[in-house]
Parts: structure tokens; C-alpha cells; sequence
């Protein structure tokens, strides 16, 4: 800026002091170093950013899919050229247009069965945890619980509608269900109303951890018994080694699970479409019934009016392609993860002997594995890495406050080859040998 | 809901009561009540809904503008193949992948001459409203200016923030400059913070006034001599009577102007993208000066992630096939929106005597007028108008809190062809010829 302009501008400065305190915040922050520093080192191979395998794209796959949603409105639906041309062109309904489909693919896919007016299609899973949060945080008591290690955009959506997140140990097996109640109760006693907890059971990210079908059931047991609602995130659990664990809102008798669904990992990043299924009853101040999805969608309203039919296009063109089933549509995809996920455990076997200071956990699915090193795998750690050694990573207290997290880094093997992965693994030992 | 369900489900109910006050708010029941009544006669002629005329829409217009935006990456850009999937298909840029369009569809229809990185490309202008102001919302003390009547999706916003919007009267001019500044003088000696005003010089949504090049540029000093941010909305401009003025955008030497704009009535609604240009400094911490446009794009991370890449690629496409002119682009659309414009005020002087009771402003452009009558025109009034009449149109007390409100309605002509018009204005007549 010239020095004339910044004297012109300057009665105009806004101070970031007086912006939104989020935006000074420690998940911002996080990101931003994150982002950084992939962007400064881009010759490094990333073994941080959980993106799309993108060998997996197919080039012509918006028209062929935007085709097959014109042909499923006019074949299966009987619409008129008028109707189909209306529904992708004009303002549409604000819960979406494809929430038929994503009902009908919970039900094949996952045993799930929702009204379709239960689902509110959204722009990405990101804006769905936004809608949620917004809709729970009425006043400054409330806080969300999250389990932790936490995935970062849950603790950012939580920070823009102000939401304070209480973190519940993850423990051995996904979720500590003592921390959970003790919490609940602390937090209860203190004044303040613990709105929901955040559980991601299937490979969760950052920490690839999975609840087994015990635990499972368990969680839903205290959710009742603590009175709170559970709100599920299930980005990844299409890409199991073979073992397809029940949802918690599969398992959900009780309409208490709030359930998140990405198309990111299992269509197309770039249509930027997720949903929330949110079939929890809302009684009204007159005592009447509603559904959380009108709610949800009243809030979308006036967030962002409502999905790009075009996107939902393309998505619901995926879906009728393959008999609105995911896990059809993901048979490559699946094998392409699961053959990466193996060949970074193997290499992680092959580099560090067993009984070494250098420790993983073995997740069955999902993108993400987590290395305990011996010695601090901070901000600086990172920066060395790529510098010297040319590999990325994230340190993991970048997730949550823990003594455990300082000396802990996530590995993400979803969007490279098997030879890349050879590779990024000689840089990382030759990394943490450096440390020693 | 059965009973069994409803007494499974009890201990889970969540209250309306409890959850964020703006779902209670007049907002939502305005835009509620709107919508609801809009489906209960769906063959009421509508002069309440602001929606582009469908008879415009090119039915391949996604296809087409998909490849005029994948030939412009590979030829005017040099992008591989795997370049161009990756635009369109992987998570992308914050701010979005069209900006540089963008700024040049400023630069050549508008004379705005801004960084292509002082662009952040929306879902809509609706999130580009809910960015501006979550960022500028820091605490309690916060309020927002509007001028009044104010667009609903600009309350949603602000309510959606927990920011209070004060109103300021439009006047004769579309701004009331003396009551500006008396307010910004009174708010501030009580404490709060004005943090923006908001305003929409062209053919405004509800009034359909707008500001002559006089009063833009004394609201630009007004503004400074305040040390105010103006927020301008600006989705009608183009579709003017021939004389086209500088927006405040154009004129604003100072960045003192954030700077809405929509896609929905210039290219596509189901596309939902929008943008805003924010180059306002914003001076850190340490004193560094960075741009409003990064502050808004930290926040849009945590809420919707980007923009749909193939959302912007469809408006991206518009762009380019028509030299970055919506000017050029909407040669069309101005003629209808124009016609039945005139249409619209001449079926009012034909069918109501000067000087008369019945009066209305003559907007030169946009889609919308006002009508003052001779008795109530609130909810009660909209829904004899629709079951005994069959046409529908929006009581102006959803817009603002006034006493000449009462008596107000706001007629569109964009969505209704000009034989539609006629036949609403008839029954229009009829009903209030009903009320006297």
C-alpha cells in the first residue's frame, strides 16, 4: 500500500482488536500455520492434508453426473422440462433437493431409516456443524463437549457462533464414558448446559480411532441416561478394511443423534455438499412437535439460502448412477485407502523396530494414524521437517490440550501413492533420527 | 409422530425456548409467514416474490458455461488437464477461484478497480452479508445500521450474529443523512459501537429507490466525516432505465466501502454465488496492515469451506463467454425486467386515478414498488388478498417499524410476464376496492 493511500485510508483501519474474538483464537491460528507452511514447503511431500485421492477423479464426472439428475428428474419423478430446468436454475428449497436420495442412501448404505424431511441438504459438512451449533447455542451457559483429539473444523464452527468446547478424553476405546458423565455433571453443577457432545466414531479424525459395537451401544446408554444429545460425524467409515460397524444413529432409538454426512470423501470435493440429519423432535412454546431440520433450515435461511441446486445436481447424479449407494460407488475408492493405509503401517513397521521409542496406533479405515515420537513434535519440529527433510505432518496438539500431544504428530495417507509414501517415510526417519 | 415414539423420544425433546433466539425472532416469522402463505395459494398470481424471470434461463446454461470456464483454465490460463480437475473438483482456495473474473466484471461495468485479492466469492450474497458482519460483531456494545425499509436477508444475517440493527430512515433520498449522524452521535455517547451502515443505492429491495450521484457523494463524506464502514448491496444496479451511476464502490477513495454483489439475478440463482470486496486495511496486532477480504475469509474457512468450485466454474463460464460483462451478458434481461417495469407503473396509473388514495413511487429500474393505500395492508390484509383475489404481495411492515408502514405493499415484476401483470393488477383493484 502506497504511502498516500495508507494516509488516505487511514480513519477507515479497522483494528483487528475490535473484529470477531475468534479470529485471533488458537483454531484460526492453528490453520493458518497449518496452510502456511504447506504453502512455503511445496516440494515437500504431505503427509498432512486428508484431501481426496484425486487418480480417482473422473475428468468428465460433473456433466455425466449433472446429466444423470436431469435424466432421474425426468424418467424416475415425471418432471416436465420446465420443472427439471426450475429445480437446478432457481431458488430452491432451502432443505435441499436431493434430500429424498441421501434418505434413501442412509437406508441402503447404513440401515438408517429418516424421513426425508428430516434431512437438510448443506454446503459441505462444515456448514451443517455451523447450523447445528448456531441452532444449540442460545445463550452464554452453554457449552458443547467434543471428544478429544478434536477435528478442527468443529472446534472453528464451535468459536463462530461462540460456543465453548469441553473436551472428553477419547481414552482406549473412542470415548471415556466416566470422563463423559463426570463432566456433565461438573459442568451441570456449575450453571452451565452442556448442549451436545461431538463423537466421530469411525476413524476419526485426527486420532483414527474407532468405537467397537460395545461402546457404541454404551455411549447411547449414558447419552439417555445424561439426557444430552450425541451429534455424529461419519466422514470416513465407507472406507473400512471389511468390518462396516452400525452408526450410532443406526443404533438410535431415541431420536437423540444428530447425524453429519460429507460428499467430499465419497463424490466430489469441488461440489462442496453435505447433510444433517436431524430428526430430533422440538417442542414448541404452544407444545406442538416439529422436526430439529426445520429449525436447522430456518437458520440456513439466513446463512446461505440454500445448497447450489447445480451441486446437488452433480451429487444426486452420483447417487442415482449407483443405486443411491455409497458403498457401490466407492469400490475403488475403498481399495485405495485401505492399500495406502496398509502401506503406511508397513512402512512405519519396516523403519521403527517394535519395542522402539517410535509407537502407532493401527486404525482399521479412515485416513489418519498417529505417531508418538521421543521428543517435541511442535510448530518448530514441523518447520525443520519440511525444511531439512522435505515431509509434512501435523503435530497433533494442534487437536487438544494434552501431555501426551506435545510428543505426538498425525499422518495422513489419503492423497498419495504408495511410492510417495516410501518415500515421505525414509524422510520422516531420517527426520526423527535427526531429533535424537 | 406415534405415541410410543413421541413417549421413546420425550427425554431427548429439545425446546424451542432453549435454542437460539433469533429462530423466535420477527425475521423468521416474516419469512416464514411469506413463504407459507405463497404455498397455500399456489395459484394466486405472485407480485410478492423477487425471483429472475425463467423464460431467460438458457436450459444447457450449466453445461455450456462448464466448458466455456474449463477452455478459459486450459487456454487463456495454460492449466494442465490435472490442473483444471483439480480447480474444479478438489477443495480449493478460500476466496475462491473466479475472483480474478470477478474483478474484471468490476473494472469493465462498473469502473471498480480493486485487487483481485480484495475478493472473497460467496454462497450467495447471503453469506458475504453473514462474513461482514459476524467479523465486525466483537461484543455486546456492537450494533449495525441499515437504512430502512431494510432487506429481510440482511436482519436474518445480523439476527443469525446476535447484532442488533438500528434503524436509519431512507427519507426522500434514500438516505437520511441528518438522521444518520444523529444516530451514530447517540450511539456512541450511550456506548455502542456503529459498526457499518448498511445500504442499497440502486433500486433498493423493498423501496425501489435509489440515490442520485449527489446524495452517494455525500454519504461518502458523511461516512468519513463519521469514520463509518458502508456496507453496500448492489443486486439490481444493471437493470436500469439507461442512466447507470457510479455505485459508492466506484466512488470510494477512502476503502470505506464493503461491497456486496450477487450472481442470482445476473447469471443463476441455482449456481448461489456471490461475492464481496473487502479492502478495507485492517491494521494487526503488531501494527501490519493486511486486508478485510483475509478477516472475512478466515471466518468463511470455519463456515462453509469455499465456495463450490463447480458452482463458480458455471458462473466463471457466464463470465468469459460474454468479455466479463454482466452489462453485455443482461442486454435480455434489462429489456424484460425494464418492460415489465413499465408495464407494472402504467397498469397502476390506468387503474388507479391521480390523486387519488392509492399512490406509489416510480422506481427507474430494479423490480420493485411501492404502493401507499387507504387502509391496512398487514397479514390479515395479504391473506384476503390471495383467497378472495388471488394475488399476492408483501406487506411492507416485515421491512421496517414506521407509522406509514401499515398502509404499504411492495409489488415485484420480475418473475410475471406482462399479461400476468395485467391480470394481477385487476384483482389487485378489486381488492382494494373490496376494502373501502
Amino acid at each position: 500500500m502506497s504511502e498516500a493511500v495508507a494516509a488516505q485510508v487511514r480513519s477507515a483501519l479497522l483494528r483487528a482488536g475490535d473484529l470477531h474474538p475468534a479470529l485471533a483464537g488458537p483454531v484460526l491460528e492453528s490453520m493458518n500455520f497449518l496452510n502456511e507452511v504447506s504453502h512455503r514447503y511445496p516440494d515437500a511431500i504431505s503427509l498432512a492434508a486428508g484431501r481426496p485421492h484425486e487418480d480417482l477423479f473422473d475428468a468428465r464426472a460433473p456433466e455425466r453426473y449433472l446429466a444423470a439428475y436431469r435424466h432421474h428428474l425426468a424418467a424416475d419423478r415425471g418432471f416436465t422440462p420446465e420443472q427439471v430446468r426450475r429445480t437446478l436454475f432457481q431458488y430452491g428449497r432451502t432443505k435441499g433437493v436431493i434430500h429424498d436420495l441421501v434418505a434413501r442412501m442412509l437406508h441402503v448404505d447404513e440401515g438408517i431409516d429418516v424421513d426425508p424431511e428430516s434431512v437438510v441438504v448443506t454446503v459441505g459438512c462444515q456448514e451443517a456443524m455451523v447450523l447445528t451449533l448456531r441452532a444449540l447455542r442460545a445463550d452464554p451457559r452453554d457449552v458443547l463437549l467434543a471428544v478429544a483429539p478434536t477435528y478442527v473444523g468443529l472446534t472453528g464452527a464451535a468459536a463462530l457462533v461462540d460456543l465453548p468446547v469441553v473436551p472428553v478424553p477419547g481414552g482406549t476405546d473412542g470415548v471415556d464414558l466416566d470422563a463423559l458423565a463426570r463432566t456433565v455433571t461438573r459442568l451441570r453443577a456449575e450453571g452451565r448446559r452442556p448442549r451436545a457432545c461431538y463423537v466421530m466414531p469411525d476413524f476419526a479424525n485426527p486420532s483414527g480411532m474407532s468405537m467397537d459395537l460395545a461402546v457404541r451401544h454404551a455411549l447411547l446408554d449414558a447419552a439417555a441416561a445424561l439426557d444430552l444429545l450425541l451429534l455424529e460425524d461419519n466422514p470416513y467409515g465407507l472406507f473400512h478394511g471389511g468390518e462396516h460397524l452400525p452408526t450410532l444413529k443406526a443404533l438410535d432409538t431415541g431420536r437423540r443423534v444428530v447425524y453429519f454426512g460429507s460428499f467430499a470423501k465419497t463424490c466430489l470435493p469441488g461440489a462442496r455438499v453435505g447433510y444433517v440429519v436431524a430428526d430430533t423432535p422440538v417442542e414448541a412454546a404452544d407444545g406442538g412437535l416439529g422436526l430439529f431440520a426445520d429449525e436447522l433450515a430456518k437458520i440456513k435461511g439466513m446463512l446461505t439460502v440454500n445448497t447450489s441446486p447445480v451441486a446437488q445436481a452433480v451429487v444426486g447424479g452420483h447417487l442415482v448412477t449407483h443405486g443411491c449407494s455409497l458403498v457401490a460407488a466407492n469400490t475403488a475408492e475403498r481399495a485405495v485407502y485401505q492399500r495406502n493405509l496398509r502401506h503406511l503401517l508397513d512402512g512405519l513397521a519396516a523403519r521403527f523396530p517394535a519395542g522402539g521409542p517410535v509407537r502407532w496406533n493401527t486404525p482399521r479405515g479412515g485416513f489418519f494414524v498417529v505417531v508418538d515420537v521421543p521428543f517435541a513434535a511442535d510448530d518448530a519440529a514441523l518447520e525443520h521437517s519440511a525444511q531439512e527433510h522435505g515431509v509434512l505432518w501435523v503435530p497433533m496438539r494442534h487437536f487438544y490440550d494434552h501431555p501426551d500431544a506435545d510428543r505426538r504428530l498425525r499422518l495422513s495417507c489419503s492423497a498419495v501413492s504408495p511410492a510417495e509414501i516410501d518415500e515421505a517415510l525414509d524422510r520422516l526417519a531420517a527426520f526423527i533420527a535427526s531429533r535424537r
